[in-house]
This record gives C-alpha cells, sequence and structure tokens, in this order.
C-alpha cells in the first residue's frame, strides 16, 4: 500500500494533529472510523500499516502513540490473526479501552457496472467472511482476493476496471470516486466489529476500568478449566468472552483468552488465586467497558 | 471445479467400489488422503464438493453414504465455516469418526518457476492461513486468491502459466504434471488437521465410542458456563476441545462446541444434568477417539 493521500485528510486535522495513532488499514478504512470515534479526528494522526505486526510494532517502537486494532465481528468471530502470533504478548502493549462498531459492508466499483461482469472481488479477508453468503449469491463467479485492508481493495478497482469490484466503507468508497453498486451487504444486519484501544504497557489503567482481558494456560489436567473459572464465579463475575486458540507447536493444546468485567482490584486477586492452580496467566489490559450498542440492530 | 478425472483413480478401485463419501475439494485434495485413510481406497467413491455445504447436503440427501469433514487445523484452529453456518446443526448427520492428519504444505507450480515471478498464489483460505508467515517472507509480492480446494487450485496454475503457483499436497502436484518450488512451508511444522466421518444421523455410535462432540448454550448468567463445566469435572471427563462461537442474529452472544472423553452411558447423564442447569444441548455425534500422532511432530 502506498502513502497516505494528503487530500484525503480532514482539513480541520492540519489545525492540532498531536496524537500518532496506528491503525491496520488506510484512511477511511474501518480502523479509521473507530480510531476517529475514539480519538475525535482533530486531534488525529493516522499511521497506516499493512499488517496487524507493524501496527504492533509500531506501538512499542515508539512511532505511534496508541493503536487500534479489531479483535473480534460479531459474524466472523475472533480475529485469529491478532491472537495467534501472539501479537497481544509478544508486544509490550497494554489495552486501555475498546470500541464496538456496527460495520456495514458496500459492494463497491465504477457506478454502473453489471455485477454480472465482476470477475474479480478484492477485501480483506474478515470482511469477504462477514460477506461469504452474499457473495456466493449474488456473485458466484468472481475470484476472492484477500488484500490487507477494505479501504485500500477500492485502488485496485481503480486499476482494474469495470472487471473488479471490493467490499468496503461507505466513505471510502467515496474518496476514490467509485460507486456503491451493493448496499450492507453484510451476512447479516446485526454486524458490529470490536476494536481494541492499546497504549505502550506500564500506561496506567484508565479511571473506572471495570473490563480484564487475560490469557490463560491451565495445567494439563481434566477439570482444570472448569476450577479456573471458578475463580471468576465464586466472585459472581461475568465473562463476556472465552476464547481458545491453539497453541503453537503444541498440537491440540489450546490456551483460553478471557475477557471478564473486573476492577483493578478483583483483577490481583483473580490473577493470584488462578496461579496458586498452577495456571499461567498474562493480563493485557484493564480497561472501561464500553456501552454496547446491540439496540441498534 | 470440473467433473472427477477418470485417470486421477486409482486403477484399483474400479474392481469393488461401493462406498460413496462426500468430501470438500477435488481427487488428492487432503479430504481425498483423510477419507483413503479412514476407508481404504478400494471401496472409495469419492463425491467432490466445492463447499462444506454441498457435502453436507450430499450426505443428508442421501446421494452420500458418509462424509469426511475437516473441522480443526493445529496451526489455523477451528474451521469456522464448519461450525458457523450450522452446519453440523441444520443437516440430519451424526459423526462417526475423526481422523487426524499430519499436514504437509507444498508451493506448486512449472517446474523451474523464479519465486520472485510468482504474482498469484491460489489455494484454500485455511491452507494459506497455515502458511501465513512462509507467504509474506518468500513471496511478498504474491496476490493470495481463495480457492475452494488446494488440489483444485493447480489446474488454475496450469491454466496461468509461470505467473502463477499453488499451496496444496505433494501428491495433487504430481497428478498435474507439475513440480514442488518449496517443500513443507506450513508456518510450524507440527501441523495437523482433524478430519469427521459422518453419517446420516440415526447411524448407530461405533463400538467402543469414547468421545462425544456437543453444541451448548448456556443460560445469560454470570457462572453458568462454570457450572456447565462443573458437570464433566464432577466425572473426572476430559474435555479435548473447547470452541465458542458467535451466535448469529445475537450480537456477543456464543455457543460452545465441546469435545469430551465421553462413553455412550456417560453422555447421557452429562446431556440431562446440563439441560437441567437450563442449557440447551445438541449431541453432533459419539464416537471413538483417535491416536493423534502428535509423537510425529
Amino acid at each position: 500500500m502506498g502513502p497516505i493521500i494528503t487530500s484525503f485528510w480532514p482539513i480541520n486535522a492540519t489545525l492540532s494533529i498531536d496524537m500518532k495513532v496506528a491503525i491496520q488499514g488506510q484512511v477511511d478504512s474501518f480502523h479509521h472510523l473507530a480510531a476517529e470515534r475514539w480519538f475525535g479526528d482533530e486531534q488525529l494522526e493516522l499511521i497506516c500499516c499493512d499488517s496487524f505486526s507493524e501496527v504492533f510494532a509500531s506501538l512499542s517502537q515508539g512511532k505511534a502513540d496508541y493503536a487500534v486494532c479489531a479483535i473480534e465481528n460479531s459474524l466472523h468471530g475472533s480475529i485469529n490473526e491478532v491472537y495467534d502470533y501472539n501479537l497481544l504478548l509478544r508486544h509490550q502493549v497494554t489495552i486501555v479501552g475498546e470500541i464496538p462498531e456496527r460495520i456495514h459492508q458496500q459492494l463497491i466499483g465504477f457506478a454502473g457496472t453489471d455485477l454480472s461482469s465482476i470477475e474479480r472481488l478484492y477485501s480483506h479477508p474478515v470482511a469477504l467472511s462477514q460477506c461469504a453468503e452474499s457473495i456466493g449469491q449474488h456473485l458466484p463467479q468472481v475470484e476472492r482476493i484477500e488484500q490487507p485492508d477494505t479501504a485500500g481493495s477500492l485502488e485496485l478497482v481503480r486499476q482494474n476496471g469495470r472487471s473488479a469490484a471490493a467490499i468496503a466503507g461507505k466513505r471510502a468508497a467515496k474518496n476514490y470516486g467509485l460507486s456503491v453498486l451493493q448496499s450492507s451487504i453484510e451476512d447479516e444486519q446485526s454486524n458490529f466489529t470490536r476494536f481494541l484501544v492499546l497504549a505502550k504497557s506500564g500506561t496506567k489503567a484508565p479511571a473506572k476500568a471495570n473490563k480484564a482481558s487475560l490469557v490463560l494456560q491451565t495445567a494439563h489436567r481434566p477439570g482444570a478449566l472448569y476450577h479456573a473459572l471458578g475463580v471468576f464465579a465464586d466472585k459472581g463475575v461475568n465473562l463476556t468472552k472465552l476464547q481458545s486458540r491453539p497453541i503453537r507447536g503444541q498440537v491440540w493444546r489450546y490456551q483460553f483468552f478471557i475477557d471478564a468485567e473486573l476492577e483493578p482490584e478483583q483483577l490481583s486477586e483473580v490473577v493470584d488465586k488462578l496461579q496458586a492452580q498452577d495456571c499461567s496467566v498474562i493480563v493485557l489490559g484493564n480497561y472501561q467497558k464500553a456501552a454496547h450498542t446491540t439496540d441498534e440492530s
């Protein structure tokens, strides 16, 4: 992907740029919209990265002050890339907030393009996944080509003409001078992505922190996970997510990514009790739970 | 994808064809190899399908006697497509066995192709995911193009010439007259896929069944999952997998796919106790646990 194209910037952003935020994707990607919702557009200087790995490196190397990173989509599920390559573990970062965003995916191309003439469809694999059934129904003939970014895929449509289309957000279409050929093509209308706001580790947990994300590896014996979850249940703590992911290099063994409603004091008690059960625990962050906008759906 | 090409069939298969097995993919795909390991090649009549959905339909409509379906890869994680579209729930099928297969992915193209001249890389998205880091390192320039099948991707290499390559298994390369350009390009050498053997529901659980797969939806209250897992822990039952997946249409709510070491009698006790806790439970099958070949890695 090329550098940021200056003319895409909101004009007022030039007045008081002071917050460098790394995102995966380009200007007008869903990551950009989420960053804008959190930081506001006036203070936002985007550092656009092609990969999640680059996003994490930008932050841990101090090129960025913050990062915004998708972690989960309500149709696709977890963004495995972020969990799998231990991006959250390998880099010195901490979660300081979360941003749930309603996602509408648009089929975008040159105005007037006949759907049956589209041969190549570009988008981020997670966006392709959110629209898998729609694509099968409406565009059975297309090649689905993975791109690092939804918005960046539009550049390829511009290069390829009417034989190509992309899946991206509405604002991106406008800025590339392309049209929405079919709107809201996600397979379910209740389509949300949850983004994390990350800072360098050592950053103090925000005031009113009431949610924590942690990674748990239990001892390898029957009932180990049950007993670990008992630590949360004994305190009446709600788990909002429990995601198992394979441990690399250990076939059919898993680690668990847990989100739980925990304030800082409870969190340290929970960690102590888990460790007393021979669990390995890493706290990824303690932050304020977002008001989820599920009632919009 | 085209029909099965007759010359690809093992010659002795024509002598006693009597077992119709639906697979996702083409001849010489990893699904084919797994089916061959389970059924032997002499009695195997493949029904090659482009999608998992077609595989399940073939079985439930009686076109196939059995189906073989990948459910999990040790690098990629669960095959979400099989869980998400409720393929295991929607169709009248039951799990009667499991097949763990060591997977070596090969970069395949015309002999002598220079890696830097490859522009397009075809494969199944799960194979692309198993090799994501390798591709980034050795083929940073390629477009990654999703295909329904690894072996079928080789046909596209044949059509596109030296500007294309595919990721597939070694046997497929041979049958398409192509060469392995780089061998074992999976990101970790301990790369296994677990396949399920499916039959129409109503099929009796195999003798020596000692493992069950079930889907659980807990009541929506703190500690619900903990109490559900207690039913297993109280009996000293080992869970081999716990996979949460989003429930479609219910944002940020999950159902749990559980594999547990359970014999038929224990299974029905467990189901009764879970239901007594207001859990919704569906048993996907009770079958014999495979000897996992993790020591090969």
